[in-house]
């Protein structure tokens, strides 16, 4: 990527360069509140099937695109691919998330694989090259994975846990091994970032959705260090990679968080205080963020002065509209409709 | 209570006093990790049977304290007493928290009684005349109350929910009606800690578990300005009240909401940064926490050292060595003695 003449919103501004209007995607902005995803949800088999998929996935990546014009489009897919490509088994209930045999000790850590199963991030890269191929001119493709943190708050539980117990014991009580998983997780997300580049994407996103129930020395322990190192070892691959963080709950971290990674963009979620964001994160690194999915739900008024709130918080800088967290299924299209349009014609 | 001389170690440390050795409780003390406990659990009704027959509600009240010989109490009850109070019809199912007629619309909320149900609140107060006659000299009883906003969650909701999004779509959409709700439960929660503090309780502290799902106007609005309320009409009709507020998950917002609040004394979850706290928290103001659930599951090296981090943090000021959170159910009786011998010892 040519980045100062890219012509991609998304990208310059991960670059530092404030745009006129901010560019807006929104996280899971592929999903069930979609009537064309519902509809090839309904005639395919299971999640992760479709994730699997490159002609599925691609057109789900590509739908809300096509639909609201949107200046990215994120590849569909699930942070689960990272434990797959490890060998866990990974299943998806309805409704409960995933499924994997827990990692509970020494010898589940020593079964997973010693090499990655490439076979499972191929399609991926795959997906990515259909959606890089098919996208507008100036529409930024990007790629993600699951920090490590909340990746292993799912592999070691077996599943989503509240206030993450199984996990956090784990840490506490076995601290040389869980080092080990999450170096391993390291490693692979490495691998698997470098690679989505590779394909096509224009930048990644790296998702900590379980970052917020840590205790600060573990937060800086299980949380930043890991992330510092993927997104050194990926620049130190591909000096160009444009990476995103977005560390749910962070609250009191943020500068901490910044200061370490030094990411080009920093996805706040929507608890966060938005002038203390703007104290925490140097002027030049781009903000992602961070409407409450429930404003978008409510609708109406509400919504529209909960927009104004993020675009007048976040106005002086280089800034990507974006949710705190991502579009809940039951939300109306003409909400997000109403929103891009207070966005754009502002 | 006259406080000067009280002779009772939380009372004190809640009037500013700082102990030579931090008094100790526990939130959840009373519970399933406890044999006795389970051993009343097994031969009666259900769990709100349990909250309404105060010989057991005060036996299991008085077990923690006889058995560790904790610096207080806090009465077996449940924050579902005060949807109770007014008129709507809780269950618990088993591991799933508590099931009740959700509030959806001016109909329903108009369906709340006008007065308070004082039936529901009695055989709290009898709990903590028998448990006041009981306890030890100089072992404070702790009463307490849901904060008005993580009532709603339950009472809008009919049930826990994941980020709480009805209530809070509920409150976006509906302002004026959400008011009315929380001004209602304002209401209650002042008459219920009063009768509490006039049946004996020594402090009362309001629990806002989930506190930490809002965006930091609404946080004001919802949290900060109901428990300010409640505690300045405790204040005004018992001026020597002590009271304690416990916002889980509060974070950035600490320093707005003691400034705002001036609790007597301030619980801290676990997640907190301590010195973010020492800064915000006034240096007469108590603290209470706020040692990792899961440090006390984990035990042995991990959890000395949590210990110890909490006490270091916390020596130099009026403390209250407490959890960040309940008590886990998983949670080894030996480990809760190795806590005990740690912060008692040194």
């Amino acid at each position: 990527v040519n980045v100062q003449n890219s012509g991609i919103a998304v990208v310059e501004t991960l670059d530092g360069q404030k745009q006129a209007i901010p560019p807006v995607w929104l996280m899971r902005q592929a999903g069930r509140y979609l009537p064309e995803y519902r509809a090839i949800r309904e005639r395919t088999g299971s999640f992760l099937d479709l994730c699997s998929t490159p002609e599925l996935a691609a057109e789900l990546t590509l739908q809300p695109v096509r639909r609201f014009g949107l200046d990215a489009a994120i590849v569909f897919s699930d942070i689960m691919m990272v434990p797959m490509a490890l060998g866990q088994r990974v299943t998806f209930e309805a409704d409960e998330g995933p499924r994997v045999d827990p990692l509970i000790d020494a010898t589940s850590i020593a079964a997973l694989r010693a090499d990655i199963d490439e076979a499972v991030f191929a399609p991926v890269y795959d997906t990515i090259r259909l959606v890089k191929a098919a996208l507008p001119a100036g529409v930024a493709l990007i790629g993600f994975c699951g920090a490590p943190w909340t990746l292993a708050t799912y592999m070691v539980a077996g599943k989503r846990t509240s206030d993450h117990v199984p996990v956090r014991c784990f840490a506490y009580a076995e601290p040389s091994a869980f080092t080990r998983v999450i170096g391993i997780l390291n490693t692979v997300s490495v691998e698997y970032l470098c690679g989505q580049l590779a394909a096509g994407a224009d930048a990644v996103q790296i998702f900590d959705s379980w970052a917020g129930v840590l205790p600060p020395d573990q937060f800086a322990q299980w949380c930043i260090q890991p992330v510092a190192t993927i997104a050194a070892q990926v620049r130190s691959r591909l000096p160009q990679a444009k990476i995103i963080a977005f560390p749910r709950g962070i609250g009191t971290l943020l500068r901490r968080y910044v200061e370490w990674i030094e990411p080009d963009g920093i996805g706040l979620d929507w608890m966060i205080d938005k002038n203390f964001a703007r104290d925490c994160v140097p002027a030049a690194m781009a903000i992602q963020g961070n409407l409450d999915p429930v404003a978008l739900l409510a609708g109406g008024a509400a919504l529209d002065r909960a927009v104004d709130e993020v675009l007048e918080a976040f106005a002086d800088r280089p800034f990507i509209f974006n949710l705190g967290h991502g579009v809940l299924p039951q939300t109306p299209i003409a909400h997000v409709e109403r929103m891009l349009r207070r966005v754009r014609d502002r």
